[in-house]
């Protein structure tokens, strides 16, 4: 039985009008409204042949045992940013169980290879800051004792948290368990960028993620008073982080599919009255291409020492986070684009700046791929964010068809 | 009696003694600190043949009644800014005190015209953000209808704070009673920059305070994902603030002494993964010319209307405060001039960045000049603000020398 994709499309209404509210989606990891939106999605399961657990981490994995143990997983997440869309993340989940249930009808209950669905726990990290968080316990690249003593805005600890949803953060680890027989690896998202939109696309085809280097760059200039320093004499700091600010484009322009981005700027004292002695920014750089993405932070690091000397300041880096490109397993890629092109007509190929919980599976071995839903002006992570009903009707149908071809593919 | 120079300088040590931690001065207008600083300071009085009273707006009066009504007025302010220097304010005050004890014994207790010290009440506005409080009431210019209702940080209103201090917020402008006879007002204040420092000139005649506009510039773009916006299609409202942070420099520039500066640089929302929908900033230009600041404030406007179009944006100007060019009297500055290098050997005129509660007195219509004693490394407001003791004893000489200038001025 093909995917219904009206059915995804009041899903994802329901779900919304259950765990939203006039500010948008609040299903934040590891809160009641999260539990409450786990709790609806199992009432969904109830007649279908599947049994289902929550592993070591909190993620949800629900299985249909087909006549090998070689597993089809599909996947997305039921968490949100506060004051989240109604697609980031549930659209993978909601449409991998609509394609559970088809192939659940059609093979009668057991399917040639073994189907999983798994909600991923946490991929947003909004309440502690650690993203990705139940598939990198998955994939074994989780860094628990570093965040373990993580806190919210409240000071809860992340420890905490995870024991009130009923998890002991000393066996996250056991999640690698999941692994066993898994032999691709699917997720539909809403790419949550203007690109498919700009192209007149419905659907694309996701190359990998890119790679990630997040630094803190702080200027250390003079602090002085604005009305008795002559702009002679002046040590400004946020003079050096201007200049970093607009040179960080042409640096990213140099590439293709390069982006790099200064999204906070701190001024210390930062009053009207005084030149800025301690600028602090942050830089985001992101490309597929690992040796792209190192030449960036070496020229971005270059720029910086030049702009602190002009401005008689210095300039010190840290290094909040980095992660390396990750690129899908390419026989998927081709399958991906081949299923797109046969539903929507066209297909397009693109890398993914943001991170999806589908890098972390990718980096644990397992084939991966991702197909991209337009999304609406390229919003997300608020609650305009949308994509038009046709093209998630359109995701859908496109998914089923790439979870058929990828059973075949693991079959073979 | 000349002046003991000598005597201010002990003087200064212990309010500072006592007034002080090791973060620095804590004599924050309104505060225990700052009452414990003037019951300190009328100790000092005890042997003089003066009076004084608290005008309404909490200024203090020290009156040496003269055989003319006529009167020479001496100031500074005791208050600081929090964590603030040891000379601020208070080398005026302490300065003038030693003028009047010398004078007052010169002519066995009624000079030619009458001296009158005035300890100004809260230049600083540190705690509720209104500076030359006292000053302003004593000129007439104050604003209390807009600033009754000023909160600290603690949420304290300005009316209660003054009301503790057995001051009535109804009642301050009763302060300007003060202008009667007065003929003159001299004020000493350390120069709070780096110019006669670079000169390697101890001492300097101010021309008058700078106008200033002050304002908060806001650019307006478009919140994006940091990893999926493409760099062509951004709306980043940080690098049309970047373009004026650098855009000033050159429009301050362009003229002698002007100075301007961007303080304060907000960025919303403010994330390391998000393209800045909203850029806060503070701009304030300064300049001793009015025809000149007209000029850079239009510049500055227009540079902000081209950046914001290059960079896809709009932009807001909201006026947090201005005040015109106070340019200070000839002749005092004439006398000024000659009493320094009568004392130093040689002077410079200057115009002062920083306001001044002179400016005030000035625009009351009465004829005032200000001298400058060289700063160290042009530090001020904290702890590290300084001055050679030779130069605050040269300082105490040449404004002696000055204030009798001043009285045969009067007298004449």
């Amino acid at each position: 039985m093909p995917i219904d994709p009206k059915r995804v499309v009041s899903n994802l209404q329901e779900l919304r009008a259950l765990t939203a509210d006039s500010s948008g989606a609040q299903r934040v990891a590891w809160s009641a409204m999260w539990l409450k939106a786990q709790a609806w999605f199992e009432t969904k399961l109830r007649d279908l042949p599947v049994e289902k657990h929550y592993d070591a981490s909190g993620n949800l994995w629900i299985t249909l045992r087909g006549r090998s143990e070689k597993a089809l997983l599909l996947g997305g997440h039921l968490d949100s940013v506060p004051n989240g869309g109604w697609l980031d993340g549930c659209l993978g989940v909601l449409t991998s169980l609509e394609i559970l249930r088809g192939i659940a009808e059609d093979f009668k209950g057991i399917p040639p290879v073994t189907i999983r669905l798994v909600d991923w726990a946490d991929e947003e990290g909004a309440r502690f800051g650690r993203s990705l968080f139940g598939s990198s316990a998955f994939a074994g690249t989780h860094t628990i004792a570093a965040d373990r003593g993580r806190t919210d805005h409240d000071g809860t600890r992340l420890e905490d948290a995870l024991r009130e949803c009923g998890f002991d953060v000393e066996k996250i680890g056991d999640a690698t368990k999941e692994q066993a027989h898994a032999a691709a690896y699917l997720e539909l998202h809403i790419e949550q960028g203007p690109v498919l939109e700009q192209l007149q696309l419905p659907l694309g085809v996701v190359l990998g993620t890119k790679g990630v280097e997040r630094h803190v760059i702080t200027f250390l200039g003079q602090e002085a008073h604005s009305g008795s320093t002559p702009m002679a004499v002046r040590r400004d700091a946020l003079a050096a982080a201007a200049k970093l600010a607009l040179e960080i484009r042409p640096i990213a322009l140099a590439h293709a599919d390069s982006v790099a981005t200064m999204g906070s700027v701190k001024t210390f004292p930062g009053i009207v009255t005084a030149v800025v002695g301690r600028c602090e920014t942050t830089l985001d750089m992101r490309d597929l291409n690992a040796d792209v993405l190192a030449q960036m932070f070496a020229d971005a690091m270059v720029a910086s020492e030049r702009f602190a000397a002009e401005e008689n300041c210095s300039v010190e880096w840290s290094r909040i986070w980095s992660i390396e490109p990750v690129p899908f397993h390419p026989e998927l890629i081709e399958l991906c684009d081949a299923a797109i092109r046969e539903t929507a007509g066209a297909s397009h190929r693109l890398p993914s700046g943001p991170l999806h919980d589908a890098a972390e599976v990718a980096r644990a071995g397992i084939p991966t791929v991702m197909m991209f839903a337009q999304s609406l002006a390229g919003l997300s992570h608020n609650k305009a964010e949308d994509t038009k009903i046709e093209h998630i009707e359109l995701a859908g149908q496109a998914f089923d068809n790439l979870a058929r071809k990828a059973m075949r593919w693991i079959a073979r």
